[in-house]
């Protein structure tokens, strides 16, 4: 099931063009990204506490219409791909007549919180890799 | 009445102190100064539309304690200022527990959007000036 | 003949993972192509003004390496595609020791600022092009 | 002897209102900081591996021109207040022609790093903070 994260566009995240700068966006997919794991009852907080961090090793965006000043957007966040090293998510950020401002994605690598090094996420948190295993199923409509 | 905003800290939001970074504050009080704006009734979007900037002139902040990633933090908004060409804002950033993490002010002064030419908002937008004169009022309790 | 583009790590752009956020390559990239095409003899500053904007359409980064506050980061920026409507600069953020933190393109429609609006690039503004056409073709390795 | 910084305003750091937003001038003042310690021979990099860190706890901004993309900004830093718990740095960022764009403070206690405790400085790193002192006294005229 894609997760729906409302948020409403700041003055300080437009530029000399009017419209939300391009370098916004991924912000506003990490507030999603936040969501979507707090939605499904973790916490990504709790999951860096735990020793565990997501680090982003790819993002793309491509952008459709620009976003405005006090816009209320739509982030449509879900899963396309997950093993037990990676997860990727993709993001559509949607203006409120419900056209596209953005599309996006951000691939990660589970590693250790310590030493950066990359863990085998299934095998350190069984539990949390099954929930998101099921998400990630259902998203790609496998499920 | 002071108004009332939450938001939830973002990562990027967060600095290598792992705390929210000092000039994250003044970002969030504009937040909270649209929000203001939009609980009596009016919108700041509108009010640039209409030909009326509210730059800021000054601002000033005192942190108290650190906020950290996604603590949900309210925003208390009051006019502690008010006259013809300038208005006066103050807040306090709450962390969840009630302790203040940040208290600031922002000054403005009312400009023509074009010009950039100082105005008298009383005389400009009468109706406008008069409620946000009775807001300050109840906040300044004077009322 | 790619630019070379020199910046320090901002405190503010680092976040509590230690290292520097994802979303500030994009911001960096930006600065490094302000800086390639002061370096071919022209000013995005000015073309805005003549009434030409280049708004990003698309981006992409891969991250290596995290940079960290304080380093010295050398951008080397290419154009990797060009057309008369499009045109996309390569990125590569290098770290002290030369290593990559992270390498991205963006990709940017010619617009016009009125009424954002395609245009085609070639016939507006030909000597500019016919510079931008230059640098691209010994950018990529064909002249 | 105060401290010059050049930077290049970045697109990314406009706004709305064709200008550059309100709350970049403290990240200035942060870079201006960095460059300031640099100056005297010293690093808040290293300083903070040293364990020693300065929080934030008050900023004042004034604005006075708005400073625009592309413009070239002169930032002057000095000490106006130093003791063995608390600095303070004073800014002026100037537009290229002189003209102040925003003058500010930061306020800074020194703390220790593992425990956010206050610390005497002057005790804490002796040689740090006579050379410090000597800046402070230049910065303040009264050497």
């Amino acid at each position: 099931m894609p997760n729906i994260t409302k948020l409403t566009v700041r003055y300080a995240e437009t530029d000399k063009m009017g419209v939300v700068h391009h370098a916004v966006y991924p912000v506003w997919f990490e507030v999603a990204r936040t969501d979507y794991i707090k939605a499904i009852g973790m916490s990504y907080a709790k999951m860096e506490e735990d020793g565990v961090m997501l680090p982003v090793v790819g993002i793309t965006c491509r952008y459709r219409q620009p976003a405005r000043y006090d816009d209320e957007i739509t982030v449509v966040t879900k899963i396309t791909r997950l093993n037990a090293a990676r997860i990727e998510f993709s993001y559509e950020a949607l203006l409120p007549d419900g056209e596209a401002a953005c599309e996006g994605t951000s691939s990660h690598a589970f590693v250790d919180a310590e030493t950066f090094k990359p863990i085998n996420f299934a095998k350190r948190c069984p539990e949390f890799f099954s929930v998101i295993e099921k998400c990630a199923k259902q998203d790609l409509g496998e499920e």
